[in-house]
């Protein structure tokens, strides 16, 4: 079966989209720990990162480091986290979280609810500011 | 100053290393969240990851790359873990954390106590896995 991030990339599933190349895409994460959190995925399927193949693997890296910035410039913060976990979605995702408190990227905190308009909002923010 | 890293780097703070290159080097982190917490740390003293020049931050994460499997072959864990906050020490570093657990990469945890002869075992271990 295919998994949550196959289906938005095949346009099964709606998902607030920042940036999609042949290879990748940036979309916002639907359960954000705070607002602007960015998900970079590879459209190959693959369960974990460092089973990426190494140029899809420095593709994504490289994909993120377009993004970021766009993120940075867009919505108020010190930084522009990485983390790459895993455990729930086995499709390799890399998460951009602006922060500005360490607890920003802690994911064992809730996560934040952000209307549909809001997200269409950051999107639009994150997506002008590339 | 030079941050504690260069210090590391420069050979005026010991460390358990792992790997070393030109312009990269793999330590054990100091204050790990798990046994095999590992550091990748580019020798160019900068701040923030997204602003290393491509070429520094696309090195740095192949570098990664190389490093991860050994600690995945090293260290019994579900997958290693990626987290780049750095709101602490400012000076890049790249966290490789082995994973069991969600709260393995979790830096709200208290840290854990290692004594430096398995610390110097735990890096041997990992060094040839390389």
């Amino acid at each position: 079966m295919s998994s949550i991030f196959t289906k938005i990339i095949n346009g099964e599933i709606p998902s607030y989209k920042i940036a999609e190349d042949e290879n990748f895409i940036a979309i916002l994460d639907a359960f954000p720990l705070v607002k602007g959190h960015v998900l970079v995925i590879p459209k190959k399927e693959v369960d974990k990162i460092f089973d990426l193949d190494k140029e899809t693997y420095l593709g994504l890296m490289n994909f993120a480091y377009e993004i970021a910035p766009a993120i940075e410039k867009a919505i108020p913060c010190l930084r522009v986290g990485i983390a790459v976990i895993g455990l729930e979605v086995p499709h390799v995702h890399v998460h951009l979280v602006p922060m500005n408190t360490m607890n920003d990227i802690n994911f064992s905190q809730p996560k934040i609810k952000v209307s549909p308009e809001e997200m269409t909002e950051i999107a639009t923010k994150i997506k002008s500011s590339l």
